[in-house]
């Protein structure tokens, strides 16, 4: 885990050596600010890890990170409009902190600075770098607004729902521990691995989100089980369920009170075994993962810093 | 006036052919609408004459005049959400015929696809065209963000004023410009003076829209007469009657009447020679538009096309 914290320090310390700088401050601030609140910084570490373990230029991989991390956040400041959040990490998001329009034109600059960022990268394969991040950023929006259409259909295909999250989610973290590794001179093909690996992680990760928000620890989580069954979010589980049995998953999706309402659909779905489905899925695609990992160390590759992650990542609860 | 037309009919047709494709088509749809909404294509116009007057290829002129007008479209998008503006000319924006947050996510992912054509742009000077866009798209952010904060001003100096609206228009005439003429293999210097040029002709431009819609003839123009009147907009106007008679501008626009306000404005602007104080700034950057073209003739190069264009823009009554 030291190794992990590390990255993720060095990470933390670059990002604090270069913010943006410009005017009008009311442009620019927002953009520090949303870079400040934290996080586990995944996507930057994917990429450090990617270059070092091809034993690149740490300070390739950790400016192709820096870009990763730029476009998530970018993400994350016109999702936030998108979704009315009010909070990101605890703390206000740029529309409420300063106003939408704020919020739009700052995430446009972000975005804009995050291929200025590429545009001025010198190391190896930039080509096939932005070729990457350009496909890799138009299918993130792909997902978003498929997620925002599937919240106004009847009926969603699961296959279609784990595309969406894969576009929405998955990929940003393929690219990054793909592009990282592009930077410290990896070959094509086993840089495709590497991102099929991270694209799985990422679908693991993405699963045990909903899995928890549902079945996990209050406590722990910090978060009311079952906000997304009140919000009636169109996760897997509620796709399973409606796909399963339709009539209980009407009648329990129809009650009014709240109070009882997460309750009941969480039995209901214990006793359908939903839940264990829902780890079983997640177990698929960790030993995706793990198969990907282990094509990569049959081909010399040391693969302990993404094992780390992927077991840092996998044994949360929270 | 031949020439500008046949070069629009070129890239409209050129548009046609090069529409975007993708999935879903509710973030695709509203790409393709706003991009076919028309307009006078002032900027694919100025990279393919740029191009055409140093002999490029002009496939590549009109590829640079493409990637302008994408991004063009994508800040009309996000600009027509924070103005919260209901029509573009004469149509639905694509907020109103669409939603807001699929208006964010469309217009990102034309700025995405901007970048997109630009990395797979395969002619001369690839790596100085970026530069200048990446300049040009921050500064575009810059004047919108400028142009929101002095609406919540008391008080805004003119010259802050007028870099306001270069950095929002000025520029990506001048970016066009530049771009296309280096897409043909021009020289750095020479395509610098082509910029200047066109922010010169786009600051004439610019500040002869404030113009008619306050001196103008309602009729032909097709707009209320003193629409920025009544909305307080701060034109130049505004700000320099506000400097030059702070007390009498203070109670002309206290008044409440409408039907009353804009008339009097008018009268008191006309009578302290406002009109022709605005016409003469005009009539200065035209002639800076012109120094510039003097110089790129002495210099050998046949600068009709560019004479014709400043002509056909600057001949408008509405």
């Amino acid at each position: 885990m030291n190794n992990i914290v590390n990255l993720q320090l060095r990470y933390n310390q670059f990002l604090g050596e270069n913010q943006f700088h410009g005017q009008p401050s009311n442009l620019y601030d927002p953009m520090n600010y949303i870079m400040s609140l934290g996080g586990k910084r995944i996507r930057p570490l994917l990429s450090m890890i990617g270059n070092q373990i091809v034993n690149g230029n740490p300070n390739d991989g950790i400016l192709i990170g820096h870009v990763m991390e730029v476009f998530h956040n970018f993400s994350l400041v016109h999702d936030d409009i998108m979704d009315k959040a009010e909070l990101r990490r605890g703390n206000d998001t740029v529309h409420i902190k300063w106003n939408m329009p704020t919020a739009i034109l700052s995430g446009d600059n972000m975005l804009i600075m995050a291929f200025e960022l590429l545009h001025n990268y010198q190391g190896p394969n930039k080509k096939y770098i932005i070729d990457a991040f350009i496909q890799t950023s138009k299918e993130v929006c792909e997902g978003q607004q498929n997620d925002m259409d599937f919240e106004n259909m009847e009926q969603v295909e699961i296959d279609h729902y784990l595309k969406m999250i894969q576009f929405k989610t998955a990929v940003l973290l393929g690219c990054s521990l793909k592009c990282g590794a592009l930077s410290g001179n990896c070959d094509i093909e086993t840089s495709n691995i590497l991102y099929d690996f991270a694209v799985n992680m990422g679908m693991a990760f993405q699963m045990m989100d909903d899995y928890l928000d549902t079945f996990g620890n209050s406590e722990s989580t910090g978060k009311i089980q079952g906000g997304d069954i009140l919000q009636g979010k169109k996760t897997w589980l509620f796709l399973k369920s409606q796909s399963l049995f339709p009539k209980q998953h009407i009648e329990l999706f129809s009650l009014q009170n709240d109070h009882q309402k997460a309750p009941l659909v969480i039995e209901f779905w214990k006793s359908i075994e939903l839940d264990k489905m829902c780890l079983d899925l997640i177990e698929s695609y960790n030993h995706k993962a793990l198969k990907d990992l282990s094509i990569l160390k049959e081909n010399g590759m040391d693969c302990a810093l993404l094992e780390e992650l992927l077991q840092y990542l996998g044994s949360r609860t929270t």
